[in-house]
């Protein structure tokens, strides 16, 4: 095409799409009117709607995690991405790459401080890693080829693109290149001898996270732990691991403080591999907030956006261990279907029992899924994605992007309810779209976690003002009638019996089901 | 109390109470459990819990509106705030003062960057006329004071808080001394004779804005009226507005760009008292921004900050219209009862017809209220809130807040079905708090404005990608199970008939109900 026959708009459309951008999460308003517009005789974008962009937001990163390449979010000025907001947040903590496309009003309108008028870019900053206004409709290409290449920096970064009206009307669109993907920083090859020395039995830590969690690398890792008898972990929250049977099995440094101190304190050499030394979640009143024992060394062989499949070969050859068999491989191990009231054990079990081969499990179980990391260890094969970035309301988006980017597979989504409340509409978006998502909601009717951390900050004795601002119960939230308003269907269950049936209708049926479960 | 007795979150209840804040409305987390813990031992503060900080903020805004001071907020860290953060950019749009208690990392802590770890600072500065993070327990107080003291400038701003957990857990707390609201600004009195010689006739307009609106103003703006024969209009969005039958009733400038300037076309002469000189929503290709005809005289006797009622005073004083009796008085005027399928003419008699006395109406109905305005004009007296900032959400919550406010008086909230989607959660929290709010939920199944501004901008001929973006109805909401799974009691209404008995037992009973009007 030629400019004179082309928007800024349609360039934006265009690039997106020759940079392999080819799903948008969205919201739009009056000022994204040029780009749906777009979206009409442009062909090749999947544009899936929202009913509030934390929807949105948290689809993106979900897509990401699942199909190594962003997808675009399209968001109505500075309100539209301050809803997104905290779900970017945990985007970037994750690590996921995503293009946020943010309407503003034309650049002659900005000044009259109209009622939407807002800092779109100070709201962007504190979220994203590149943050750019198109000045023209003639640049808004080359803008939106260097916002894919920037969100596909790994191991993958926040990119806002924040688009005038005008730019986005007037002619003169240019389709920006298709740009490559910039290749992962080396690993710092200065301090393998010294990561090499240090993996020297028990007292050693092998710490990993990001991409070393890939079912490859997993194995090298392995490897080197058949060889060394190092320890192997995960980080607390990983945004996507490969787990179950027949993979090399890797718990995660536990959330509760005392319990992390107690996990970590045997080791006294550590080495990270797209990992950083662990850290309290919060900081709590007369407690450490580094987790690690006093004098462990720490060595960084490689950071989460590094190439960590390369530092885990190299690693991995540097004590021969090349031809070593895996340690902890993972044997299928489930146990027997549980039996009446669901309690947190037979419900891991439940779960255990239920995860289809290839299946997605995305976890925001809070305080509920403290058991489901053992259980599930010799589960049919499977993916399981954490919250990295600690704002709830992750779990419900999340899915919806694992379902759009991987339509073939299962996803079963479990979620407490206080957090499933915080982006309740994502249920809409599945019913709409068709997803294969199976939900789990964790009926406790409280913020849970909280009662805990009462007691962690030094609040011995909570009384009944203070807890009254913790529960839930008070009007009890109905799940099932939630569901089916937005065209869920869905299920209550209290018996295991009820659960596995729910769970294996919810698995196998064309499109979203869900199911509260009573706790 | 002292100093060795209190920690800072202590002091900083007690400072919010000294000052007259008496409301919270939150939802806490972990580094707010100190704040939680002093709210069980200090009485005095009506703690509103919120299932996303979208509600809470949104109904701070509404507390304003309807209280005249500030209520605080109780947020999350930078995530928990960036839920709140468009709502408190409506906020401040509407000149509601806001105190937000934003809860951050202990300072040791925020180095090591947490999962939650983010810039607060940064996400609140685009919404807030004032930040500040607390540097330790002994300044909480004072820093809390201020914060109150800034909420309170005219008309109100958003004044918000970081407060690290050590600060809040650290003994030394010391209360913060009481300070007064600061006093308005003067009006502009250097072009009162200015103002004065131009109200002249039909061909100048009186335009209204924020406190410019009660009814004592309104009455001399009538008087100015009747005297001089000048026109009266209010902006397009009112952060309150008093209305109804025996007031001075003053229509709105229009939402639609063409309808806005045919009606401010006749307009040579413009006196602004609170109001600033009406500009598009939105910009449009080839369409003005600004409304006013070419070479009008405008005249800004004050901006929304100042004593307007001082400046229409002696306005109208300087005209010698202090006897005249005021124009445009609204005589009691109700239709009769429409019969037969609800349509939006026969809907906004049934709302004129619903109004109690001193009933408070929260409108977010976009498309579905334009007749809503002239239909109830001669309702009984009422008040009328209007979305300022124009990101939607925000009905439902500043009903919370209103009811809240005015536990005495009946609040109906007309609020779309998209708008009323974004803030969703805010159902439970009414039924929580045993609210007098009846919500009228407008379920055109679309985001109808927006086909609209297809147009508007220019796009004739919207295809149906287009149109699916701004498509709800698949599926189709279900609003009756959606309110009935938080609690509130609702019924689904067709027939006029319906929405009168609907209306008439909603707004009589105790508690919040919901009405889906299928349209």
């Amino acid at each position: 095409m030629k400019d004179e026959q082309m928007n800024g708009a349609e360039s934006l459309v265009q690039t997106l799409l020759a940079n392999e951008v080819e799903v948008c999460f969205t919201n739009p308003g009056t000022s994204e009117m040029h780009f749906v517009a777009a979206l009409d005789h442009i062909a090749g974008m999947r544009s899936v709607l929202a009913l509030q962009e934390g929807v949105a937001t948290g689809a993106a990163d979900g897509y990401f995690r699942m199909a190594r390449k962003p997808a675009s979010t399209l968001l109505h000025l500075g309100p539209g991405l301050a809803n997104g907001l905290s779900n970017l947040h945990n985007a970037k903590k994750a690590g996921s790459g995503v293009v946020n496309i943010v309407g503003e009003h034309a650049a002659s309108h900005i000044e009259l401080d109209a009622p939407l008028t807002s800092d779109i870019e100070g709201i962007a900053g504190p979220v994203s890693h590149w943050v750019r206004t198109s000045p023209s409709a003639g640049t808004v290409g080359k803008d939106a080829a260097e916002a894919v290449q920037a969100a596909m920096t790994a191991p993958g970064q926040i990119a806002t693109l924040i688009l005038p009206s005008d730019t986005a009307w007037d002619m003169g669109g240019t389709p920006g290149e298709t740009l490559k993907a910039p290749s992962p920083e080396a690993y710092d090859a200065s301090v393998l001898d010294t990561a090499a020395a240090a993996l020297d039995g028990p007292e050693t830590l092998l710490l990993l996270g990001g991409t070393a969690l890939t079912e490859e690398n997993l194995e090298i890792a392995g490897r080197i732990a058949a060889k060394t008898g190092c320890a192997l972990l995960a980080e607390w929250a990983n945004a996507r691991m490969e787990r179950g049977a027949g993979r090399v099995a890797v718990e995660r440094v536990p959330y509760p403080i005392d319990i992390a101190l107690k996990v970590l304190e045997p080791f006294k050499r550590i080495v990270l591999v797209g990992a950083r030394a662990p850290i309290g979640f919060f900081a709590y009143p007369g407690k450490p907030a580094v987790l690690t024992r006093e004098g462990a060394e720490i060595t960084a062989l490689a950071h989460a956006g590094a190439d960590l499949g390369t530092a885990l070969t190299d690693l991995c050859a540097s004590i021969g261990a090349q031809d070593t068999d895996p340690a902890q491989v993972a044997e299928p191990d489930v146990s027997d279907a549980p039996e009446g009231r669901i309690d947190l054990d037979k419900l891991a079990v439940c779960i255990a029992r239920a995860i289809p081969k290839d299946g997605i499990v995305v976890d925001e179980s809070v305080t509920t899924g403290r058991a489901f990391s053992p259980a599930t260890r010799g589960a049919a094969p499977h993916t399981w994605l954490n919250n990295c970035g600690g704002s709830i309301g992750y779990g419900l988006p999340t899915a919806i992007g694992a379902a759009v980017a991987c339509p073939d597979r299962r996803v079963l989504a479990l979620v407490g309810d206080g957090s499933a409340m915080y982006t309740v509409q994502a249920l809409w978006t599945m019913a709409r779209e068709g997803l294969n998502v199976t939900a789990l909601i964790f009926a406790n009717r409280s913020y849970k976690i909280l009662r805990g951390e009462l007691t962690n900050v030094g609040v011995g004795n909570p009384g009944p003002r203070a807890i009254d601002m913790l529960s839930l119960d008070r009007p009890a939230l109905d799940w099932v009638q939630m569901s089916h308003s937005m065209g869920v269907d869905a299920v209550r269950v209290t018996e295991c019996e009820e659960l596995e049936a729910a769970l294996a209708d919810g698995l196998t049926r064309d499109g979203p089901s869900l199911i509260e479960i009573m706790l």
